[in-house]
């Protein structure tokens, strides 16, 4: 496979063609942002490992059933996925209250929410990505109806998924936001990433480490959040989350031809 | 009907307990406030005016077979309602882009909608009544499913009668706020108001006579959108909504026996 022109520069990635027009190179690379960019850091190692999680994380949702874009790690920065056309949509689903949601309906972080919330925000850097609902959608035309039926179903069964995988090695999947596209055959599939970049991801093996305390709860992230909010490396927090989830892997691994 | 204790007072309106448990008696005032209460004022006539003219939408409504917490009009700024438990909800329906949708999805302000949109805002003056999804309704228990499913279909409803009533006027409804309850016997009913405080309401008779221009729209502003962006007195607007809805009911009510 042959890396080619650079298509695309995020915050946190580069996509570039390749040989194969349904395939693109992503290089992952060690910036960090948050507040849309307002904050930005060059982290050494942040890259790879976010590179080597998600690789980690559609492999281990692949077996239970879940496709996605992803298609090889190619080295420790750049992976290879399924071309798409994306939908304009950051796709949040929450299990616990905290960040915005928790400010904004003025809910306590780590209230644990009644029933699974999906919530979309319209991409745009220019309006700073606005919360959206169904109908606002519809009338923008940034989906069709049956479009948005299988992403949300899509969304809630990748989060009975993720939260089975994160239970699985004692971290509770607080919220995530992912991404989804239509591949050029017309298939609705998961896309980006899912790293601690765009997940909550709060330890509930290490009782009474906790890196924040916030209104009685103490919490021990191991996510983006250590970044947003000042509390220390990302570094450790993100190797948690790798090793443990190789752990996990591992485990299955030698039966992966009967689990299913 | 005895006129009891104060029970509340909102931006525009006072509620009174009655001797009769299950009817309030609202008080309209003259306060006209906009961005949620940071501009206030006093404007002579007005809570007659709004009283009048929710009275006349609320009968007009109910002719086309939509029932509402309205009971009847009792003096210049009084009427009566069906006492109901009240949903924490703005309930807001649009047709055109304008105001804070245009706003935050960055869409010209006059731009027809592909589908009629409809939008909740969770009411809370300390939070400033945030934008709020179904999904997170549920979690917040603000509503049950069938509660919103009953709410949103019922808007719909309204909306579909309401563009009829003011397209009979020459007046296009761009959007409009509502509220609903459950009355003690269990129905969910609409409540609030209907006035050109609660609706973007544009004149499509007097071409030529718009009191704003912007971005290439001509728009006779016959709401509260005079008052928020200072554009005059909203006096006359709300006498002149009120006098052809007046002259639609005379209209109609010859034949209120058969026209159903």
């Amino acid at each position: 496979m042959e890396k080619r022109e650079l298509l695309y520069e995020g915050k946190a990635k580069k996509l570039y063609a390749t040989d194969d027009p349904d395939i693109l190179w992503v290089e992952y690379m060690n910036q960090a942002t948050a507040g849309n960019g307002a904050k930005k850091e060059q982290i050494a190692g942040k890259g790879q490992l976010n590179n080597t999680i998600t690789s980690m994380v559609f492999k281990l949702l692949a077996r239970k059933g879940i496709a996605s874009h992803f298609v090889k790690r190619l080295s420790e920065n750049d992976q290879l996925v399924r071309k798409m056309t994306m939908f304009p949509l950051e796709i949040v689903m929450r299990n616990v209250a905290a960040g915005s949601f928790a400010k904004r309906y003025g809910i306590k972080e780590g209230t644990e929410l009644a029933s699974p919330v999906l919530e979309f925000f319209y991409k745009s850097d220019p309006l700073n990505d606005p919360f959206i609902n169904n109908d606002d959608i519809l009338a923008l035309k940034l989906a069709s109806w049956e479009e948005l039926e299988i992403i949300s179903a899509k969304a809630r069964e990748i989060n009975k998924a993720l939260r089975s995988i994160f239970a699985d090695v004692d971290v509770r999947l607080v919220d995530f936001k992912v991404e989804m596209g239509t591949t050029s055959d017309g298939m609705i599939l998961l896309a980006d990433e899912i790293t601690p970049d765009t997940c909550r991801l709060w330890d509930t093996r290490n009782a009474g480490t906790a890196n924040e305390e916030s209104d009685g709860v103490s919490i021990e992230h191991l996510d983006k959040d250590i970044f947003r909010r000042d509390l220390g490396s990302i570094i450790p927090a993100y190797e948690e989350i790798l090793d443990r989830l190789t752990e996990l892997d591992e485990s299955q691994s030698g039966s992966d031809v009967t689990e299913n």
